[in-house]
């Protein structure tokens, strides 16, 4: 079986076109013009390859094989990513994940290789929530997580997914169901150093963490910075700052030793945020993740426990709320060994890792035996024009896709 | 000599209607109808009680009064404060000191007292800097702190000074010269609770603290909240969170006994600002202040000192730059030896203490023998409609006034 890098580096230069903001970074927003001529290119390579193309009610694009050998009815092992991308992003983020998945099925159909299963190439709709939130949109769609009203009534900008799918064209009908496939496996880039410190060529995630956003309110009392003396102040931001440290050290005592857990407050919003008044109000955004549910809450009960100790001895009034929390995705064992598999077989250095990021596979797992490949990303950087992996490591990433799928779909 | 409540209270209440946002609050922003229809009445009253009015290029208003026996070439004694507001604050911080001494003047006149000097009611313009930055603006330029030119041409909603005064009718000719006063006394509202607590009737301050203003910015690596380990992170906001505590730590040692000093982060701004984003950079205002020159320096060097330990530590690229820097300003002892001698004479409690806000009367000391009164704030509360003076308090704080006046104007 052999992966052609020409045609795979020639889909996603293609596709860095759509929404290009320089050579290699692009705007990818749901809905908009560049989004709409992404995905008819992406139709147009698939129906080129002999898939046939359905468009599902939330703009999720799938396209299907049904090798001759193979029961046209018996469940499909499905794999793919996304098109859409954050603002000025890069150009892998997404795209290497739908075009490896292409190129696998190309590779796959020139191989003599024999399949029990038909194969799906998924493009999920609006993973990266830069405009329709909160992310992962079409894939929370297609495991029935999210209601489909739910999701077409999202807005950006005044208007409805439903709207802006429609606009472009791509307001299908039904919702493509994740349960029934057999099997699913994403291919991504890394968005870390892992790979690139070991030296490997692919990584194979062993469980998706985790994810708890906290929103944290700290009251004091606004005063002014020159009339109110040190011992008679409520100043919000210096307890915020002291609760700051209390997650960063809680998550660094969790993530000792080969621990996974982080802990974040990435927002920190003050009022009247003025430099001569004594803060009054903070607000603060956390995120938690973990690949241990335990580690996660433990983390949530540190973030309360470290607002009561500041009620007590700082006399704010705090409150903490968890708006947003899901659980870590283990993915299925049988998944892993197949590109576990696939990379020995193909003489490439694979490595067993985490996902600190979420991705579609998260929502996936939870309907079916899912699993996640990570191709290597040059120091880590994404959702930049600086995102950047070697065509020759895009190329044997997709070579363990391939395989990682031909181990799944065959007899 | 009776200083009459009732007319104080009818200028007062018949000013705070200009601008009105509710019974006790009004935004009076320099260059807005408010404000010229607050001046027009100002002028009016002034002409009421028989004083020379004139408006200065900056907008300044001085009422003259030569009294029948003063020598009208003699330095004169002024008093007064500002008309204007911040957005929805109270009705007397600003229009007490103006109309209290236009009272005092109009009591002295009917009193029997023999006087060798003029008198002259100030209003000065944008005392707050709530539209044409950075505040205490007529005062500095009437002290020759401020260049004219520089002054008129400060902006606000793409509105200059010089045009915002010429639209309302108050862009005069010349510059009102505070140096050439004998001397300068302000009336304003404390802004704090000592005299309160202390239950004194009128504040005579000692010093004016100076006020240093510090921009620190603290560079970290933005990065992805998920995908980035606890030990591979340079979180700017933590560091940030480090620098506030050191901040109000070193705040609060120089303030332990009786110390005067404070220190306060007020404003804080992470970028990207984002839940789930390790935060790359934080820019910080700092607010610095005591009756001590040197320990505001000490202050300083402290913030440079943890912004170091910071670059050290955590690895973050900090910068502090220190663009606002008004030394300590000490009152004259003659003018507040003049306001104890007038409060005791009218059997007034006054209390000896230290501004530590900022007022016009900074800048006048400068040039002029110069002292600032205070009359008690109910709760500490200012620029707010909370803001409240008894009304007994208010006669009681003008007749303190007025005495001081009537020494440093007498024969």
């Amino acid at each position: 079986m052999d992966v052609s890098l020409d045609r795979l580096r020639d889909d996603i230069e293609a596709n860095a076109a759509f929404g290009a903001t320089g050579d290699t970074g692009r705007t990818n927003r749901t809905g908009s013009d560049a989004n709409r001529d992404a995905r008819d290119h992406l139709v147009e390579r698939m129906e080129d390859a002999g898939l046939d193309v359905r468009v599902d009610a939330v703009g999720n694009i799938a396209g299907r094989w049904v090798p001759d050998a193979a029961d046209a009815d018996a469940a499909a092992v499905a794999s793919g990513s996304h098109l859409d991308s954050v603002p000025n992003g890069g150009i892998f983020d997404g795209p290497l994940g739908v075009y490896g998945a292409l190129e696998a099925v190309r590779a796959l159909r020139e191989s003599d290789a024999d399949f029990a299963r038909p194969v799906e190439v998924v493009s999920f709709t609006e993973e990266e929530g830069a405009s329709f939130a909160p992310g992962l949109l079409g894939s929370s769609v297609a495991t029935g997580e999210r209601d489909l009203d739910t999701a077409l009534a999202y807005e950006h900008e005044g208007r409805t997914l439903d709207a802006a799918l429609s606009d472009i064209g791509y307001r299908g009908d039904g919702v493509l169901d994740a349960s029934a496939w057999d099997a699913w496996v994403e291919l991504h880039i890394e968005q870390g150093t892992r790979l690139e410190s070991a030296d490997a060529d692919v990584g194979v995630v062993t469980d998706i963490t985790g994810i708890t956003h906290c929103e944290a309110v700290v009251e004091g009392q606004a005063d002014h910075a020159g009339a109110t003396p040190m011992d008679a102040r409520t100043d919000a931001l210096a307890a915020a700052s002291e609760f700051v440290l209390d997650v960063e050290d809680a998550a660094t005592d969790a993530a000792s030793g080969d621990g996974t857990a982080v802990g974040t407050v990435g927002s920190l919003d003050v009022s009247p945020n003025a430099t001569n008044v004594v803060p009054g109000r903070v607000e603060l955004g956390v995120d938690i993740r973990d690949v241990s549910k335990e580690t996660m809450d433990d983390l949530a009960a540190a973030a309360r426990d470290s607002l009561d100790r500041l009620d007590a001895e700082r006399g704010v009034e705090t409150a903490l709320s968890r708006p947003f929390d899901v659980p870590p995705a283990p993915m299925a064992e049988r998944v892993r060994d197949a590109a576990t598999d696939a990379a020995d077989e193909s003489e490439l250095a694979s490595l067993a890792l985490h996902s600190g990021a979420a991705h579609d596979t998260m929502h996936v797992a939870r309907v079916t035996d899912a699993g996640l490949l990570f191709a290597p990303s040059e120091g880590g950087f994404s959702h930049s024009p600086r995102e950047w992996t070697d065509w020759s490591d895009c190329r044997d990433a997709v070579a363990v896709l391939a395989g990682t799928i031909e181990r799944l779909a065959g007899r």
